[in-house]
């Protein structure tokens, strides 16, 4: 181990020039022009992994390929599947970066690229682990095998579909996923569980066509204000979702989780100013942390139609939009909420438009056990690598495939985060901590020691 | 007489033919861009009239210059002014015109392009019928004046500037606008009523940049959810608006126009059919007419904020803003009414968001009389020239520069628009039909014989 960790000390700025050339690659898998970046990029894994001293394979499907790798030079020892991808979200809007997307810029210890934290500068950090460990020894102490997708930031089944035909090449007996945020700086934190997510879109159409609002307004329902009613139909002022049946399935926390989730070091007022906010709002009833963790919310996360140009165009729009997604939690079920969604917009969609309803994803809400020896040894790692006691915590968010990894090869996820919560994830200015990327390497070598044991 | 008619009819084709060349000048006010195709416009008028016949300048404004030609060779008999803008609307969404908005192609008998209905294929009929008058003999029966703008659709006060400071120039027995539509096809119309607007913007913020929704969801008020329940306080479910005070200066129809306007040919399941709409809609004890000629409105004309591309991505969007119209009836006051609009928008935008509001135009309601002298010859031109009774009408969109008429020259505008309600002004695929243009000239020519004795 000292061998191990001495590497990665003495490589640590040629780790942070590794990474930023993976962060050059502009790799958004939702924008189809740039599809030519994203196989450059999986290459340029495979090829890394295969200079490491891997077995790298580019695994084409439908979409982006997965590059998987894998070395099994210790038998007997347990195995340890990494997942991570290296595509990324869009830049838009790009007028608010302040350094270009994809040049990566430190500033103040923080390298600033998309990508950076979500999830390019995570998932390396095993890489780079992995690293240490043939460059300063004779390889890992334990199997490994890595698992990189370039589908994540987009919907598709692909993954999915790869993780359920391969059964056998993936089995293994852990899974590290480093796909999520520390609870804060200083506060190394193992995320035990997430959210599911149902994404959708409405479409209201009305007249064929964008009328004058002049000659026009006045004998019909304008598109654009049934959206506005619709919308608010969505929440009652206390915030609780109104959509029919949408808690029916919701598990409360328990006196034990809001406890603990009470005794983080979470502060209300500094949230808020970091987000410069006038006032926090959510469901009442229940503090910050628990609307975030453990409720499910509902938020329109686009609305489109109409003049959306500078000044000032006198139409009625046809066509009006919005994109309405639902986190969820145990034990909602993602099929049951969109058919409640679904039901509940016909429900509330006057006579006088036509509606349109799309699925544009879902994912199932996660919760690992807590008690299990394999996390017990990640907070040991976390505890080396950061030098302090890590915390439980949950995420908002989602990582549809710790759910596929369950079902699929019956192995829980170890959530192990090394981002931060204000690292900008899908807006602009994303960023990521290079210590916290180093502490990440470091936490890395020393779970594969633990685990090993 | 007979000669002038019998030159229009000749000319026909040719006529055709060079308003087509005006409607391929690429003339949207309102595209910075295309500044200099609306100077070459203006150039391109100028020299036509002075060819014509008459005394052409183009005059400079701090935005797109106005086009003004004289002939006053006719002392002791009566000056007519007519106004029309060269300027046309934007041509977004592009992908819905079905041929290019600025290559006239015809259909059916109809010119599709933009600006051939609103307002190029209108106004030029006063030219072309001046055009007649000096070739077939010696000139118009009375003295005309040409006042043609560049940013009738396009906020800006340099019209009014310029009439302001010339009232002299534009000094003037009649005006003539064309820029309204007949009733319907078959209808020869002269419009006697506009409805005023007051054009306003809104702009709510949450958080300091886009945020992630699962990683943030619950936690605050999300503007875009927000901007639903406050488009949503806009009207109440009989379509009455719901703004403080907005109603408490509109005149109530009389029982006589209520009368006249339930005469008109207006089939309500016709009109709905038109614009494939599953139903009408609008205020509460009012019939379609009614509403869209002499009641106010409120109608959002666009909203945006957050992911508004393809597919999906889970953000809750810092900005987020919707573009919101008042069309006005007499004796409702621009003034009052956006006064009575931002405190209502105030009242009741919650303490979670930040709100801005913008005034991006406004124009006072117009009513003309109907019993004038000059009224009776319009509708005896319209007879000759359509052969059939005109009928008197209202408008329910905005031409503001009758007020300013009406103010600064004391002459009420005679509205004798040429358009027919399907032209689909601001939408794309406008179109003029070529009938109508030509029985336009007619009309003109008819008028210019009739108020001269």
């Amino acid at each position: 181990m000292p061998a191990v960790i001495d590497y990665i000390n003495q490589h640590r700025q040629r780790y942070v020039d590794e990474l930023f050339a993976l962060l050059r690659m502009p790799t958004i898998s939702a924008d189809s022009t740039k599809k030519q970046d994203l196989v450059a990029c999986a290459e340029h894994l495979a090829r890394h992994f295969t200079d490491i001293g891997l077995n790298a394979k580019i695994e084409k499907t439908p979409g982006h390929p997965i590059v998987y790798a894998e070395w099994l030079g210790r038998p007997g020892a347990p195995t340890v599947l990494y997942y991570g991808h290296y595509d990324v979200q869009p830049v838009d809007p790009l007028e608010l970066w302040k350094t270009p997307p994809f040049e990566p810029t430190v500033k103040n210890g923080n390298v600033y690229a998309r990508g950076s934290s979500d999830d390019k500068g995570q998932f390396y950090t095993h890489v780079k682990a992995a690293e240490a460990y043939f460059r300063a020894g004779d390889g890992p102490p334990v199997n490994i095998k890595f698992l990189i997708e370039g589908e994540e930031e987009a919907s598709g089944s692909n993954l999915d579909n790869f993780i359920a035909g391969n059964t056998k090449k993936l089995a293994c007996d852990h899974i590290v996923v480093s796909d999520t945020a520390q609870f804060r700086e200083g506060c190394p934190s193992l995320c035990y569980g997430l959210r599911g997510i149902v994404y959708m879109e409405i479409i209201l159409t009305g007249p064929n066509r964008d009328v004058h609002s002049g000659e026009f307004g006045g004998t019909l329902d304008n598109p654009a204000n049934v959206l506005g009613r619709m919308i608010s139909k969505l929440h009652n002022a206390d915030g609780k979702v109104l959509i029919d049946g949408f808690y029916n399935d919701v598990v409360e926390l328990s006196a034990v989780e809001k406890a603990e989730f009470a005794r983080l070091p979470f502060d209300p007022e500094e949230y808020r100013v970091s987000l410069d906010l006038p006032q926090l709002f959510g469901e009442k009833g229940y503090t910050e942390l628990e609307r975030v963790w453990a409720r499910p919310t509902c938020d329109v996360n686009g609305v489109y139609g109409g003049y959306m140009g500078e000044g000032a165009k006198t139409v009625i729009p046809a066509k009006v939009g919005a994109k309405i997604s639902m986190r969820l939690v145990p034990e909602q079920d993602p099929d049951s909420i969109e058919k409640l969604f679904r039901a509940y917009i016909k429900k509330i969609a006057p006579p006088t438009v036509r509606v349109e309803i799309i699925t544009h994803g879902k994912a199932r809400p996660v919760v690992v056990p807590t008690d299990s020896p394999a996390l017990a040894k990640a907070r040991e790692a976390l505890r080396r690598a950061f030098g302090a006691e890590a915390v439980l915590m949950r995420g908002g968010g989602s990582v549809p495939v710790v759910e596929t990894f369950k079902q699929e090869l019956g192995v829980s996820a170890l959530l192990l985060g090394f981002g931060l919560p204000d690292d900008a994830l899908h807006s602009p200015n994303e960023k990521m901590s290079l210590e916290q990327f180093h502490r990440g390497i470091l936490t890395s070598a020393h779970l594969m020691d633990l685990l090993a044991r």
